[in-house]
C-alpha cells in the first residue's frame, strides 16, 4: 500500500492506494471516534463490496448502517440527499457519525454533499471503486448534486478524512467505465505533466488490460498531481481550475444529451478535443499537438468527436456553466502538451470554430 | 451607526447597527465586486423594504434581481432552495454574485444556505429586519433548512460578508414577533452576561415600546456577546453551544407542534423555563433563579409554559436533535443567572421532571 497526503492544514488527509485494502479495518478505525458509521453506495456496487466494507467497520468497533441509491448520474439529485438524510436521522446518526462513500464519482459527489450539509457537516471517507473516482473525483473535496439547469450547480467544498483506493475493485468495472476513467487520467497529464503523457502513450494498453502495477502508477500520479493543485488552491480561485481542462465543453455535452447518456469521462474526452482545437485556434499550440491529444484519447477507446449538438446549443449550455466569471466563460487552454492556462478572453466565434473543427 | 467585528481570520466581517441604514449604498458597495446581486426576501418584507435595498445596490453600480418566498418557518424547505437556485441560474448569476438575505431568521437561514451551496458557495449579506435575526440568527454563519424529522437538520456554516442591522425596520415588526425576538435577547443575558440581565430587567418595557436607543443597545450587546463566542468556537465544538440555552426543549416544541404554530422565540422562551427547571433539579441553581427567569420572560410577554406535549413525546423529539453527541443529548444548564455550562450527564428522569415542573 502507498500513501500520499493532501496538505490542507487541519483539513489534511491521506490517500491510501493499494490492492485488497478495501476491507482493512485499520484504515477505517482512526475515523470512527463517534462510534457509528453509515455507508452510502449504489445498487451495482452494493452486492460487490458492501459486506466487506461493513465487516471492516464493525471489526473496528462501530455500529454501521447502509443506504443504497440507484446507479448512474441521475442519482445526483435532491431526492437522494433527502433520502440519505432521512435514513441517517432514523438511524439516530449524529454529526459525529462517519459517512462512507462507497462507489464511483456519483456516489462520492452525492454522499460527500450529504456529509457537507447533514447537521451542518459530518466527517466522511471516500472509498472509490471506479478509475474515475480513484484518480479524480474522490480527491479534493468537491461535492455536488445536479440541477435541471446545469451539472454540479448545488454543492460544497467538503474534504474527506481519508481516501481508500483499492485498485483491485477495478476488476469489476465495466470496460466502458474503465475507459471513461482514463479520460480523467489523460486530462491530468495533458493539463499538468508532459512526462506523464509520455508514460501514458507507452502504457495505455496496460491500463486497458487492467495491469495492477500500471493502474497503481496511474492512480498515484494523478493523485499526486491533484493533491498538489488542491493544496495550493482548495477553493478553485486559480490554479485548480486547470483541472477543468475539457470540462466546459464536456459539461455542455452531458447536459445537452441528458445526464447519463454520455458518461462524464466520455463527454470530457470529446470536450478535451474541442479545448485542444480552441487552443490551436487561439494560437497557443500547434496542429500536431491537437493530433497528439486525439490520438491518445482514441487509443484509450474514448470518443474524440462530440454528439450532434449545434455550436449554438453548445454555447447556450456553456453559458450556465459555473466556470463563468462576471458573465464570461473561462476556458482552460493548452500552451503545450502538459501545460494548461486559464483564459477569459476567448470569443464565441473561436469557440464555435473549435466545436466544428472537433467534429471533423 | 455603530460597527462591530466578528473576528474569524480571513472570514472576519463587520456588523453595522443603526437607524435608517438599510439603503446606504456605501454599506453594499464593498461586496459588489462581481457586478451583480440577488435579493432573497419574503412576501411580507418585500413591499416594505425591497425597493429601498434594490435602489441602494443599483446606485452602488450592480445589476440586481429579486426572489420572493412565502412568509413563515415553512419556507425553510428544499423546494425554496431549488427555486432560488433556479432564479439565480436564469439570471446568469455566477459564484461571484452577491446574495442578499433581506428579512427575518427564516429568510436568513434559507438564503444563507443557498449561498453556501450555489455553485459550491457564493458571498452573501445579512440584512435582518426582525429583532430575532438582528440579535441572533444573522450573526455567526449558521444556515439551514428543515427536514420532516427535525429543524435545521440540513445546513452549513457559511459566514456572511457583512450584517446590516437597521433597527428602524423593527417599526414594522408585529408585536408577537418583537416579543419572540426578545426571547433570544434574554437568552444572551441568561447564558452569558448577568449585567445584561440586570439591564433587561430595568429596560424590558422600553424594548417593548420600541425605544430606539434601547433597541440599539440590546442589539449591540447581543452581537458583542455572540461575536465573541463565535470567534472562539465557530463550528460549535464547545462554548458556542451555550447559545443553545433552551433550544433542545424549544426545538422539540417547534417540531412537535408543527413548524410555525409556535414562533421560534416563543418555543425558546418555554424551553428556557424547562432548562432553568432542569438546572434547578440538577442542583446548579436555586429555585429563586428559576423564578427570576420566568419573571423576565413573562414581563416580555413570552410563554413560560410549554404546549400540551407529554414528557415522553418531548424526549422523543429531543432525541433527533442534532445536539445529540454519541447518542447523548447535551443540555445547556445555568450555574447562575448569566452563566451557562454544557452537560451530557443529564438523565431522562430529570428531563421529564423539568418538563412537568415548567408546566406548573
Amino acid at each position: 500500500m502507498e500513501s500520499l497526503r493532501v496538505a490542507l492544514g487541519e483539513r489534511s488527509y491521506p490517500i491510501h492506494i493499494g490492492t485488497g485494502i478495501i476491507d482493512s479495518a485499520e484504515l477505517y478505525a482512526p475515523h470512527l471516534a463517534g462510534g457509528s458509521a453509515a455507508i452510502v453506495t449504489n445498487e451495482v456496487v452494493s452486492p460487490l463490496y458492501l459486506s466487506r466494507v461493513r465487516a471492516a467497520i464493525v471489526s473496528a468497533g462501530a455500529r454501521v448502517s447502509a443506504i443504497v441509491v440507484e446507479d448512474g448520474e441521475q442519482a445526483k439529485r435532491w431526492e437522494n440527499v433527502d433520502r440519505v438524510c432521512d435514513a441517517l436521522l432514523q438511524a439516530r446518526c449524529g454529526r459525529d457519525t462517519l459517512l462512507v462513500a462507497l462507489g464511483g464519482g456519483v456516489v462520492g459527489d452525492l454522499a460527500g454533499f450529504v456529509a457537507a450539509v447533514y447537521q451542518r457537516g459530518m466527517p466522511f471517507l471516500q472509498v472509490p471503486t471506479t478509475l474515475l473516482a480513484q484518480v479524480d473525483s474522490s480527491v479534493g473535496g468537491k461535492t455536488a448534486i445536479n440541477h435541471a439547469r446545469g451539472k454540479n450547480m448545488i454543492g460544497a467544498f467538503h474534504q474527506p478524512r481519508a481516501v481508500i483506493s483499492d485498485v483491485a475493485t477495478l476488476d469489476t468495472l465495466p470496460d466502458r467505465e474503465l475507459r471513461a476513467g482514463l479520460a480523467e487520467v489523460i486530462k491530468h497529464g495533458l493539463a499538468l505533466d508532459l512526462g506523464f503523457v509520455e508514460w501514458l502513450e507507452e502504457n495505455v494498453d496496460k491500463l486497458l488490460g487492467r495491469e495492477r502495477g500500471a493502474l497503481v502508477h496511474a492512480v498515484r500520479r494523478c493523485c499526486e498531481l491533484k493533491a498538489r493543485v488542491v493544496a495550493a488552491d482548495e477553493r478553485e480561485t486559480g490554479e485548480r481550475a486547470l483541472l477543468n481542462f475539457g470540462h466546459s465543453f464536456g459539461h455542455a455535452i452531458e447536459g445537452g444529451m441528458g445526464y447519463g447518456s454520455w458518461l462524464h469521462g466520455e463527454a470530457i474526452s470529446a470536450g478535451m478535443v474541442m479545448a485542444a482545437e480552441l487552443s490551436f485556434l487561439a494560437g497557443s499550440i500547434g496542429k500536431g499537438d491537437v493530433g497528439r491529444v486525439r490520438a491518445l484519447l482514441a487509443r484509450a477507446g474514448l470518443p474524440v468527436k462530440g454528439p450532434a449538438l449545434s455550436p449554438d446549443r453548445m454555447l447556450e449550455l456553456m453559458a450556465v456553466d459555473k466556470k463563468a466569471a462576471k458573465g464570461k466563460t473561462r476556458f482552460v487552454l493548452l500552451t503545450s502538451i502538459g501545460k494548461a492556462v486559464l483564459r477569459s478572453d476567448v470569443d464565441d466565434k473561436a469557440v464555435r470554430e473549435a466545436i466544428v473543427a472537433a467534429a471533423q
